[in-house]
């Protein structure tokens, strides 16, 4: 339950704009212990976000990405908040 | 730099063979706040592996992957260990 563990310490209290919405957080890390190579999260992120745009109705504004690298490691969060009841069901 | 910890305390303490491997995780979450709604998750799953494929080598059986459903809420963990040195750098 770790990852559920982590939702929920990132989660601000409710608000009540947020109790009528669906939130979406997608997050990636990349450990690179071996050190070099090139950064592609932030190329992927583009892609990740038209996968899942496939699923559900996602307005530009409403999408807030964060992107970071360090020394071995970068990390990619993308948060979306989507209207309630968007999902599209796609095959 | 929440996920950067959150992805430290998810990592297992290093392994002789961990060290020279790159790591990449995938976590999606989905707050449905409002109830109700498909789980579209495992269905995203492959598309967005899909995607990955197209920036570095994955080999099959270095994937983990792990889903969870709740009340109200689903998560999608996506474990891979990559080989060093493996970026493709897709454009």
């Amino acid at each position: 339950m770790r990852l559920f563990d982590f939702f929920k310490l990132s989660r601000r209290g409710p608000t009540s704009a947020d109790t009528a919405k669906q939130r979406l957080q997608v997050l990636v890390a990349l450990d690179r212990k071996g050190g070099g190579g090139p950064d592609f999260l932030p190329l992927m992120q583009k892609e990740l976000l038209e996968v899942i745009r496939k699923y559900v109705e996602i307005e530009e504004e409403r999408v807030n990405v964060d992107f970071q690298a360090g020394t071995g490691f970068s990390t990619l969060e993308v948060n979306i908040e989507l209207p309630s009841e968007t999902a599209k069901m796609a095959v």
